[in-house]
């Protein structure tokens, strides 16, 4: 990695879920030189298990700052993430379905967007890094590069830099990748995937259940890769 | 105003911030027959009587539900609204200048709407109701109408319910009025315009100051339709 001083790197914001696809994306971002900022969201999820791997995947990467936001999505309720309905589970990642299932959180990434725009602004970073994906995903509509390009668009038009013509940028360069091929980047770039967790209900030990969307998912793509998962899981 | 049942009606939800602007704009979506819900937001503002003025308004108007929503946006700092800088005063509406001023909070209407997207999906409401106006204002971008037009699109590209066709609309009814404008059609109907509070620097028992932006294009609008402001002034 050439040396680059801080001073003359632009900034970024990395949102970190402390799931594999943020964990990549920071790792990204820190490959392309941004001095990197990362926003957390503690926003009524069932297990926080995910927060305390993104603390340590922050501090691993060394960012500059990060911060977590408390904001209550719970309160709208109607999410099996935020309140206690049942995470759907399959036995095979082939019986995942098409339909958008209900740990669906509305609006969520429009929220979590949003806020990492004001903090992006008030901090003077104009290069926003997010770990949606449009393949492999969950059927999420806050996850498709449609809607990617229209929030890049809302940000220069409400925001003070943007309208100045000092823009900002959503970054999402995972949007069109499969999960083996977002674990084989991020195995070259030396991510530490045992700090990571994907599980949509983990055991209260934080080890995985194995049968939800996420778990499948991420199972597969680390096989397709001939690798195993470093995470522990239930069964 | 025709006897409409609550079950027949469209949901609305409405962005309440205890301002002159909002305040009309929830006596609008009421006689527009929707059944209103209303949201507001303990965001770090300095001073917390327009909550007070919010939750008065809400409950004048009969809404079916308030909600006020924890979100800290000072932790980021960077705003007269929501930090120890100083707000600008000046002695005449003339002063005002276009340039975006120190109480610009950074991406606050993309906050709050992404947050009032993401209750109006739980409650089926599709109708959002905001009191931005881009005329005698004070130079933010996130109140011009190609702000909200891209923040429609960004809903019903963001949201379960949009990309199934149960399409958002924001409505911003006074977006293209005068203050003068606004105040007269709440007066017309019925708005208690003392329930209210639009200033940017209130003193500790509530009384507005007189000469930031918000108190003198408010006295400007009153004086121009020929009433007098019920709020009380410092001075």
């Amino acid at each position: 990695m050439a040396d680059v001083s801080l001073a003359s790197r632009r900034r970024a914001v990395v949102l970190l879920s402390g799931g594999l696809d943020s964990a990549t994306v920071l790792a990204i971002a820190k490959q392309e030189q941004y001095e990197v900022s990362a926003i957390s969201f503690r926003y009524g999820q069932r297990h926080q298990i995910e927060l305390a791997c993104a603390a340590r995947i922050a501090a691993r990467a060394g960012v500059t700052r990060h911060v977590t936001i408390d904001i209550d999505l719970s309160q709208f309720g109607g999410s099996a993430l935020t309140a206690p309905l049942a995470v759907p589970k399959h036995t095979s990642v082939d019986e995942i379905g098409q339909e958008i299932p209900i740990t669906y959180v509305p609006a969520r990434n429009t929220v979590f967007l949003s806020l990492a725009l004001a903090y992006a602004e008030s901090i003077g970073a104009r290069d926003l890094f997010v770990g949606v994906n449009a393949l492999d995903y969950s059927g999420y509509p806050d996850c498709r590069p449609e809607f990617i390009q229209c929030f890049e668009q809302l940000a220069n038009l409400g925001t003070k830099a943007g309208v100045s013509g000092d823009r900002f940028s959503i970054h999402a360069p995972l949007i069109e990748l499969t999960k083996a091929q977002i674990i084989a980047w991020g195995i070259q770039l030396g991510v530490d995937y045992a700090d990571t967790s994907s599980c949509y209900d983990p055991t209260a030990t934080g080890r995985a259940c194995g049968h939800c969307d996420a778990c499948l998912l991420r199972l597969r793509g680390f096989a397709q890769n001939g690798f195993t998962d470093p995470v522990s899981y239930a069964d």
